[in-house]
């Protein structure tokens, strides 16, 4: 499966990302055989409130990656949920639009069995698409959540896409993503209030701490295909500033040192839990009140090793 | 400060909750001398999407309380922000609207110091405000992401607020808390699509799994004052469904259990973080993709305990 992979063959490449939505037994192996070969494509993040026309925006992209001769795979990161097992039916529609371009490769994905969830999954997910020889792989993010924020953020270039509708700019703020993105993507900007939102948006921009890269606001009408070519400049134009100042090189070693970090921290966590499991005791005197969840935390803490 | 929160002092009360935002050293204290008296409020959460129409819906569900002649204490639990450090102006607004009733307590949240964010910090702070004897707690978050949703389920009763723009009903499966939802509100019910907005939430929920408990959907027009009397009354036969059933008590003991593995869980981390941070050799080759992250996770994991 890894020759497969590294081909670029479809069917290595889908059978390798169920694995890691499994959480496969052999993922280490396939990890290890990927790892060397990684590293060349663009790996551009998109999140934003649900509602802002992500999906369609994200196709806008491939569309002119693709016009500019780049190959593309999409990881559309859905919630699990046991109403739509994480196959939605805008996934299966941007499917078909694309499926005969062999440049093009397109996936959603939920977690099932990988342990550490979305945040651990969607890296290595990533990976396996950058080591298949796709040019740019987009991270596609559902919610503006911590966690999405967490996933859209493991990429070179985030975009953060917002609505006139969507709210103001201290709802920006309020979300605590002002601070995460390149660049941002005001959407549907034939609607009223757009040119106001990206006003504001530049406005906040101007008042936080001086920044290395002050992230450009492009407006975008992406179901009309307007704007897209300068969002494509915009993506390209923080491509360069990452390389030319070193940035690229820095933050992915941060990204991997944060992965390692993160897998350790999950192991803990599940022998903690495993251990919480066997203290009938404890957990009986914490439901009686007779002690307190900071006491329980340093009893429980003597016992993980 | 014990003594104080206990009899219901303000200024006791909200240096204790500073407390909790700051981390401080004596709050292991604090908790063991308050925990014995908590266990009496219903802690109401309530999420939604920015731009739902939260803040006003909460104030609205506080002046209906205290009609019933209840006390009410509300955390509003918020990102913190280095732009806008975590204090906004619809919260403090909102202070001035009961800042002359002495039965109504409005508080908003960030952390600075406290290790575990807020997953941790808002149920110790809604502790504080349990033992200070308001009959009512709410905890109203921003956003739909995972922390919010974690921070909002730590309640007997979860409100979740959607409006008629926010998107339909794929968008809320999505969003990954039909799951969660105690009680639906579709605020601003004024709007178009408000009656379609309840029916396609209505008809999803009959589509999951039986449940014991399914959850009403209510319109509401907080900005009107309009719905809320049945919204309260809902929110009343569900504590009344919790307790008859003792899943009050269940619930309660399930959180509790799991505050503490997330307490343990979240030292770990910060353990694994030191030693990794030490491994200078192993960052390099990591970097360097000599070595990939599983066999790097899995040489740091046998240097913890």
């Amino acid at each position: 499966m890894i020759d497969g992979v590294r081909a670029g063959e479809r069917r290595a490449i889908a059978r390798a990302i169920s694995m890691v939505e499994d959480g496969a037994a052999d993922l280490p192996t396939l990890s290890a055989g990927l790892f060397a070969h990684t590293g060349r494509a663009h790996i551009v993040g998109l999140t934003g409130a649900p509602g802002a026309g992500k999906s369609t925006l994200t196709e806008q992209v491939v569309r002119t990656a693709r016009a500019h001769e780049l190959s593309v795979a999409v990881l559309a990161i859905d919630p699990t949920s046991p109403f739509t097992g994480g196959a939605l039916l805008g996934d299966r529609l941007r499917m078909q639009t694309h499926a005969t371009d062999p440049g093009v490769f397109i996936r959603s994905m939920a977690t099932r069995g990988h342990l550490g969830g979305l945040a651990l999954a969607a890296p290595e997910a990533v990976r396996i698409l950058d080591a298949a020889g796709y040019d740019v792989v987009i991270v596609e993010t559902v919610g503006v959540g911590q966690v999405e924020l967490d996933i859209a953020t493991a990429a070179d270039t985030t975009l953060v896409v917002v609505t006139p509708g969507w709210g103001d700019a201290i709802q920006v703020a309020k979300a605590g993503i002002l601070e995460i993105a390149d660049i941002f993507v005001v959407n549907k900007a034939d609607r009223d209030g757009a040119g106001k939102a990206a006003r504001d948006l530049e406005t906040m921009l101007t008042m936080g701490p001086e920044r290395a890269w002050t992230p450009p606001v492009r407006a975008t009408s992406a179901l009309n295909s307007e704007g897209i070519e300068p969002l494509w400049e915009a993506i390209g134009a923080h491509r360069t500033y990452l390389e030319t100042t070193g940035e690229l090189h820095e933050r992915r070693r941060g990204r991997l040192a944060a992965e390692v970090e993160e897998m350790v921290a999950q192991q803990m966590r599940t022998r903690v839990a495993a251990l919480l499991a066997d203290e009938t005791q404890l957990l009986q005197d914490l439901d009686a009140r007779r002690i307190d969840p900071y006491a329980a935390a340093g009893i429980l803490r003597g016992r993980v090793s």
